[in-house]
């Protein structure tokens, strides 16, 4: 391709609305547009970075034998309003009339609509096992969409659904996904990992995210540094303490605690480490006071919570609420005594002897065993796992790291099959549900963190399963005849060798090139130039890390093939594609 | 591809609301399927013809040099208003708010978006010419969708833009686009006439359609049987009579017609032919009364009316309107002494003395020179072309056939760059308005004109270039292990050959796969029975032509080949490709 030719706005400045490096290098390499808040264009050159991404997905998706269909993207709200979705999903579904007057909605996911297509079309457990994908533009009306594609409110998605006869046909279906994901990653040269995640609004009872490591990512993930113990934070499991059977503390007894407000003025107030103080945390959980004991030095994980009580909604009460409930201010709420469904975390469980609020102003509670004063005597796991935590598989230590949630496997069971009566004909002639699971990878989104995760102060390093071109071949001296033709025959050249070439024959400054060249971050460069000319050479150029070269003219086809296997051995890429 | 693995759901009937050919067959072949009103899912069979018809679009569009982007489909409604189609466009644009209360609509077409995305950003006549092109789900509120994928609300456009520094550059990426059409329809194997066309809602003064000829479409296509001259009936011309110069008619007079409503009951009440009567029609123009006459026997062209009158909207006025704006009831009218602008189509420059409305209840005058009694003294092309019309180039014969819109390309000129202030400085430095051109091809309706172009009463007749498979491969016999091996290996020589299979491997009726194979329609069958496989043979069959054949299983791929060239050629199609 010509840059003459094509359309690649390139621009020195990034916007002043680009907070993180993949929308400042994205915008800056003339690859997208904003048109208005979370919504973008994608010029020639970002479409191609997706299209090399979709063609991968799409190979793969074939080759786990899912079959891709193109579902609508308004939909109808009558199957919103069967599964509960239409009230239950929250603002970033957006809701609108049509001319009808018939409620609509803008699709930001499709488990209703192939819920809603398959049933009464599937008719016998001999169709299943079925798993049907497409790749879409998606919208989600996010209240602050920001990080330009990493959280759009239009933005392109590969989205499956899997139809099982019964459990065992879905978990196999979610492996062969689980399978496929691993390898379109691999394929797009990106550095992963799958973490065991929450479900989330999408239901289903298990899932795991496939998480690209960035300094950006938006979510935590807790990983075993000694086994492949992998979750989101948001879920991550915290191990059960062995109980040490001390000898029951001394009986509790009330201090005064003036001008004491946090778990920090109090530690320091008693002496005392932070890890001998129970918190009391009070939440409202659909409505409901609930109060959550963590140890001081720990934070209650809301949707621990919001899991075991099976809860709908889980939030923080407010200062009044607690008030209410608990008889007490904020700072000085315990559990001895409280009228109030009380949850302990498992850390609670190790030891006795508690520091905790005494439910009255500027009043706390030493030396309180949590059985004999409080009557607690089942513990779960309801903290977020933080700094020094261990691994619930391996004991290891647990790390925690940035990550941006690039793919998400779902088991969905039968939520959305009995909700809107999905059923086949068991081989007894027996009508059952479909048991179903679903499986997105954002397109738009695998381009962005991939950019997170490849880029220096130049510009973009694109791995070349993902590049928009593979080679930037750039002419220098586009006044020196001879230059002007050298590049012309090695564009041909390359062209007719099957690589995809994207020619800077412009009339601009051999700088502003050659910054142009870094800054789109195609993986090879050749520049051509009367210096090297002079030597009978052409400068190839690795991206990566800045590798130069000397290909000369005569034996240019067959050293470039050398080079470009040499750029894709540093991504750890193998094989000879091209 | 294994039918087994697939997903196909024939059906043995259409469904009701289905009124057109396309429509009964791709919901029977399994390709489509209803959400809700002009809104369809895409099954996979149906997308893959979508990729066929997207394949060759992006190539021809590739080829004369078009870059392909993507651009969003929420957009916000500043741009439209810039462009003064917020309030033009009509209900077809589904207009919503989103969470923030900020206008938007589902873009329908995207003049806006991409004039609002490259000024400022296109600064030179040096980039310039640039044509940008995407292929992108669609939304149009129709207020009555009908006919399957003709006429939906949500569907599938290749929409292209062109920028140009002066008309000639216009011009010249108006004929670049206009031959990559032409070549685009032939390479798809379908039927197709380029035609003149009115520029519609659009905007521009220069169109032409790509009409693909078939009973069922939308559109009237006058095209001449003598020379190539081809038009939509919307605004196909006709021919200015001669002037016969006949003496001065006799004095006007006025005559009673009791009960007279029509032009056909007046005729004949007073003995003569329909085309000696002049029909006045009152319009509403802009919400201002017009009288247009046209001969008895034709029909007014409100879009010539409106374009002669450079009005937005034109219609017909109320019988209540017509009373009071000229007097007398509807069937009455007439233009001497009327008191509204009067337009003449030029079929009344031919002769004198007509027989009009005497804007009085039972009245006409007969004898009317429509120069001397009213003052008539221009006429204009306003009457639609119809059965007798003479071709406007040549003088010849003009026939009428009905045709599917399936491709448009319009001269936009300077209307949204002089509207949203996109400019660009010239060679010398000076700021000019970018001239542009738009350039649509409806994807999915290009699916839907084929088969209603190529079918029969078994199913479709798919032309090769936009078959889901090239091969429909059936095992008739699937308890017989000798059939079943053959087939598999049938399938797998075909694969090796780079063939596109579907293979019918069913546990199925051998009936109800033949039916299945005729109704989805690919363009050749291999039917693997105990029957031939007893001559040591499988049968070939073309589906166009019901063409059967016997291909040896010793020279398989040989015999195979020479068939499948036969195919295509009976397609006129030419060249080796699989």
């Amino acid at each position: 391709m010509r840059w003459s030719r094509y359309y690649i706005p390139t621009l020195k400045e990034a916007p002043a609305d680009a907070e993180v490096v993949s929308h400042r290098l994205l915008v800056r390499a003339g690859m997208i547009r904003r048109l208005t808040a979370g919504i973008y264009a994608y010029l020639p050159m970002g479409l191609r970075a997706l299209s090399k991404v979709e063609a991968v997905v799409r190979e793969e998706m074939n080759r786990a034998g899912a079959a891709e269909l193109l579902l609508p993207a308004v939909q109808p709200a009558d199957l919103w309003k069967e599964s509960g979705r239409w009230t239950q999903y929250g603002r970033e579904l957006l809701r609108f009339k049509d001319r009808h007057e018939s409620d609509c909605c803008l699709g930001p996911t499709h488990e209703e609509v192939i819920t809603g297509l398959l049933r009464g079309e599937l008719r016998s457990y001999r169709q299943l096992p079925l798993i049907l994908y497409q790749i879409q533009t998606k919208f989600r009306d996010e209240i602050r969409p920001r990080f330009g594609l990493m959280r759009g409110r239009e933005f392109i998605m590969k989205d499956a659904y899997s139809f099982d006869k019964d459990d065992a046909g879905a978990s196999a279906s979610y492996a062969a996904m689980f399978d496929a994901y691993t390898r379109i990653f691999r394929r797009l040269g990106l550095r992963f990992r799958a973490v065991e995640a929450d479900s989330g609004a999408i239901g289903g009872n298990f899932s795991h995210e496939f998480m690209i490591p960035a300094g950006t990512g938006e979510d935590v993930i807790a990983a075993c540094a000694s086994c492949d113990y992998a979750a989101n934070n948001e879920r991550a499991e915290t191990a059960r303490p062995p109980h040490r059977e001390e000898r029951e503390p001394p009986p509790m007894r009330e201090t005064a605690t003036p001008g004491v407000k946090t778990v920090a003025d109090l530690a320091e107030f008693l002496h005392i480490p932070p890890s001998g103080i129970v918190k009391t945390l009070v939440l409202e959980a659909d409505g409901k006071p609930v109060a959550v004991l963590v140890r001081g030095d720990h934070e209650v994980n809301e949707i621990k919570v919001k899991k075991l009580l099976g809860a709908d909604v889980v939030r923080q009460a407010s200062p009044e609420q607690v008030e209410a409930w608990c008889g007490a201010p904020a700072g000085f709420v315990g559990p001895v005594g409280l009228d109030a469904p009380v949850l302990a975390d498992h850390a609670l469980w190790e030891r006795e002897g508690w520091v905790c609020g005494a439910r009255a102003q500027d009043r706390h509670l030493v030396d309180v065993s949590l059985a004999r004063d409080a009557g607690i005597r089942d513990f779960a796991d309801l903290r977020a796992a933080g700094p020094g935590a261990a691994c619930p598989r391996c004991g290891g230590r647990l790390e925690f790291i940035r990550g941006i949630e690039a793919g998400h496997v779902f088991k969905l069971g039968l939520k959305y099959s009995k909700a809107m009566n999905a059923v086949f004909l068991d081989k007894n002639g027996r009508e059952q549900h479909l048991v179903m699971g679903c499986y997105g990878i954002g397109v738009s989104r695998v381009v962005a963190a991939c950019i997170e995760q490849n880029h220096d102060a130049r510009g973009i390093c694109f791995p070349p399963p993902m590049a928009p071109f593979a080679v930037h071949l750039v002419l220098l001296d586009r006044q020196s005849r001879e230059a002007a033709a050298q590049a012309e025959k090695i564009y041909a050249e390359l062209c007719a060798g099957g690589y995809e070439v994207l020619f800077d024959d412009r009339n601009e400054r051999a700088g502003v090139k050659l910054n142009d060249a870094d800054l789109i971050g195609l993986p090879a460069q050749i520049i051509v130039g009367a210096k090297s000319l002079g030597r009978g050479a052409v400068e190839a150029k690795d991206r990566r890390n800045d590798r130069r070269e000397d290909l000369s003219l005569a034996g240019f086809a067959e050293e470039f093939g050398i080079f470009w296997e040499s750029v894709r051995k540093g991504w750890g890429l193998t094989g000879s594609a091209v």
